[in-house]
């Protein structure tokens, strides 16, 4: 058998991607103990419905209904990742929206979206309509922007089949005015989708005060679960359209499948993955009560990490995510001199045990702290501190 | 945290689902060494291009050639299971077949195919023409019926989109006879697609000699892989068109997604199954070399099985798959005066340490001895011989 080592499981990891996906030790441990590896299908052992999301030994079914819950929704499948969430909405919206109910094929979406969102919209022959942003330094989304698409693509006679806002944007980590916007769509009777897969897993989300109909969730982006999964939560309203059961019948041999939902490719499996967010649901919805104390954390890092030299939040300030982007002229500036050109940054920084930068990139980078030890952001903080002194001193 | 006791995990599994799932000890116990479960986004640290599939390190891009190369493709990419491959493939068809080419939406497939075939085919809108089987107690499906639902349609004025044959079927395990569809498709110049979940990984396949446009694979089924994962093999020909790169770009950032995937949700992640299928690849290219002696074994199998009583093998004779599904009036009979009625079975077999038969039935019952020690295959035997000799002795 080959070996493939994974290089940074010692390592103090900064990827924005990453952080909110940490599995607790005890759950790595339960999952390698109980010989969950064992077998590919082992969630399917007791599957006797015909799909995952019925299964009760174990609880999957309870699962997805705490899962609703925790988001004040009222029904919830698992999903293979966020973006098979998000298909399943553009799935139901093209068939629902655009071809029984005539509005255009236009979703409205905010520029910072994730490329997921915009990709699941072409698979389903769906066009995204972007709102703006305030550009640089900010790049922050209002609320009214959505309106005036709205009226915009009213007056030009299209109703547009859906509003998508991000909730925490992947390039800035800014927070969406979610409850305004959902309010704005409500007004408009414009189905509202939020994509919390940066925000589902570390705050809390409401639903129903937010107004959303759809809400997109990223398991192994921000629940501390494995990939791939994701969550799909919304109300009793859509939930029966939403999550349509299979209606063909095979001709010949008179075959039907009624258990299985097509948007979701009959059953979504789970696996390893659904198993992992299962045993980190309890620290999930623990951590999240934290909220406010990690966001005082990041700012706090926030300040600190600026004050290394020339280097500058982009984004919202005060920040309300763990993800930070900063524009870092003086690593650019290292960076043109040195022979390893914009590698040095996340060589040295290896070096110094510190993994997840972007590799190559210095102009700007994008971190996040949040599950950190306050010693381990100190050693970030040191890291940094020491390749600026050594290079720019 | 919650437990979650795998109740199987000492017990042999006789399940066909998951024979061919099983992972080699080594395969858990380096992924629990290295760690790879300690974040969700672990096979992701060093990608740079935007997609999983584009990975060297880990090698996933190798893995995939390699895949390819061990069916006789060109080209594979991994996806969410077997049924995303599935769901790409009638992507691919309604998209550039139905819609561009002016073919009809139907697909020809055949009455034993798994259900996730007729879920994708409903998910894009095409619909699915049954070829017949040959009825009890073989169920087999001959190449003759392909063309002449392809000449009937004909007929009709209907240009098929696609043909699917079901390489290995999940109801009675019998073998397609892919070489002859494959050329009768050929001839027809109708796109063929098979499914491979329970072949692939267990037995050769090249699909060159079966002039397969698509194979479809599930590893967590047939590649001793954790769920969910498939891959999806096609010829440099199709692949362009099959894996057609996102062309959308967004109106105003401007922004585009030119290394996404648009039928595989912009890129199928991978995560940990992905992990666990290159580190098994290895012992499943070792295995399928001896699948004639599988079979082999596999028919001393349903001969000793058949004697212990009123039991009768369904499907075709001598069994050239490891998936066997009997006729068993003596259980069915022992059902109707039990107390635990249909569960009577599952319930002593697991007290006798074999678990995987669909509890409740007692009528028919579908097992696999693939990959069972000879030891194992004798207990397996002894413990029906024992409950029958129990109940109806």
């Amino acid at each position: 058998m080959q070996q493939l080592r994974f290089r940074y499981k010692d390592k103090v990891v900064v990827n924005p991607l990453m952080r909110g996906g940490v599995l607790p030790e005890e759950v790595q441990e339960e999952l390698c103990r109980e010989k969950w590896l064992s077998i590919g299908y082992a969630l399917c052992f007791d599957c006797i419905e015909g799909r995952s999301s019925l299964i009760t030994k174990p609880n999957v079914r309870k699962h997805l209904e705490d899962i609703a819950a925790f988001f004040n929704g009222d029904v919830a499948e698992h999903t293979f990742g966020c973006r098979a969430a998000q298909f399943a909405v553009m799935h139901f919206i093209a068939r629902h929206r655009v071809r029984e109910e005539k509005t255009s094929n236009i979703v409205i979406a905010d520029p910072n979206s994730h490329y997921s969102t915009n990709i699941a919209a072409e698979a389903c022959d769906l066009k995204i309509a972007e709102v703006m942003h305030s550009g640089y330094p900010e790049y922050k989304v209002s609320a009214e922007s959505y309106a005036e698409k709205i009226e915009e693509l009213k007056s030009e006679g299209k109703t547009p089949a859906l509003a998508v806002a991000t909730h925490a944007d992947p390039y800035y980590g800014n927070l969406a005015p979610v409850k305004e916007i959902g309010k704005i769509c409500d007004d408009y009777e414009i189905p509202f989708m939020v994509n919390a897969a940066y925000t589902g897993g570390v705050m809390s989300i409401d639903m129903k005060e937010i107004k959303a109909d759809f809400l997109t969730l990223s398991a192994h982006k921000s629940m501390a679960s494995l990939a791939p999964l994701g969550y799909l939560v919304t109300t009793y309203e859509h939930s029966r359209k939403l999550f349509e059961l299979s209606k063909e019948k095979a001709e010949w041999s008179g075959r039907a499948f009624g258990k299985k939902i097509p948007s979701l490719f009959g059953c979504s499996i789970g696996g390893l993955p659904l198993l992992s967010s299962m045993l980190s649901f309890e620290h999930v919805k623990e951590r999240v009560k934290n909220w406010s104390s990690e966001v005082a954390r990041i700012n706090k890092f926030i300040d600190e990490f600026e004050n290394l030299g020339e280097i500058m939040l982009l984004g919202e300030r005060p920040h309300r995510h763990h993800l930070t982007h900063f524009e870092t002229p003086v690593l650019w500036e290292i960076s043109k001199n040195h022979k390893r050109k914009g590698f040095f940054l996340a060589e040295e920084l290896e070096k110094l045990g510190i993994v997840g930068v972007h590799k190559g990139l210095t102009k700007h980078i994008k971190m996040s702290i949040y599950g950190l030890s306050n010693e381990e952001v100190k050693k970030v903080l040191n890291a940094f501190e020491e390749i600026i002194k050594k290079y720019a001193g």
